[in-house]
């Protein structure tokens, strides 16, 4: 049986965002990474548009272990995205923010982030 | 000139969300929009990944507020998309949490939300 699809982001908690810059970086990375699983994965993205859009915001604590789980996506050719912030507002130029993972099944994002804890 | 391009989500701030739920809500209501108008203004959608997505939060008080910025979205021929949440965790089933507006230029989507307060 084919595990569900979803779209998982995990944003940073160590930079002190407000809520709605969470949320603006947040949704970068959804349309990104969702992007390229248009290209590069059409049938995960298809029935992951025509499901809901399933999506997960979990939290992590650091660039580095950001970008670890980045690699770690990337190697098990997942479509994946990390959003780097400008630097016009709350953070520095070039801060990264957050990482967007799927639209991909469950079973293979949360390989990766099945340890992960939501943001609430 | 041609104004710049931007996308504008309006999320409501009287279902007392959490910050992670109201990061999956607008990056519904980002991918929602975003898709709209790349099937149906797909110039300004092209411009708008080129130029670095740029992405606006804003807050509203209320279903019914939220509800008219729509149809005045719709009436000027904006891409939008009203996001329902189906209520497993933090509200009620068919709650309307927020709404996508654009990609579009600027100077039409401020004829619309350049009241409302950012989100921060």
């Amino acid at each position: 049986m084919l595990s569900d699809i979803k779209q998982v982001i995990v944003v940073r908690t160590d930079l002190n965002m407000s809520a709605g810059k969470i949320a603006a970086e947040v949704a970068h990375a959804a349309v990104s990474a969702s992007e390229i699983a248009r290209k590069n994965a059409y049938e995960w993205w298809k029935m992951w548009i025509e499901s809901g859009q399933k999506k997960i915001v979990l939290k992590i604590e650091g660039g580095d272990r950001l970008m670890d789980l980045y690699k770690r996506a990337c190697a098990l050719n997942l479509p994946a995205a990390l959003i780097y912030d400008a630097g016009y507002t709350e953070v520095p130029p070039n801060t990264l923010t957050c990482l967007g993972i799927g639209p991909a099944p469950s079973n293979l994002i949360d390989k990766i982030t099945g340890q992960l804890p939501l943001l609430k």
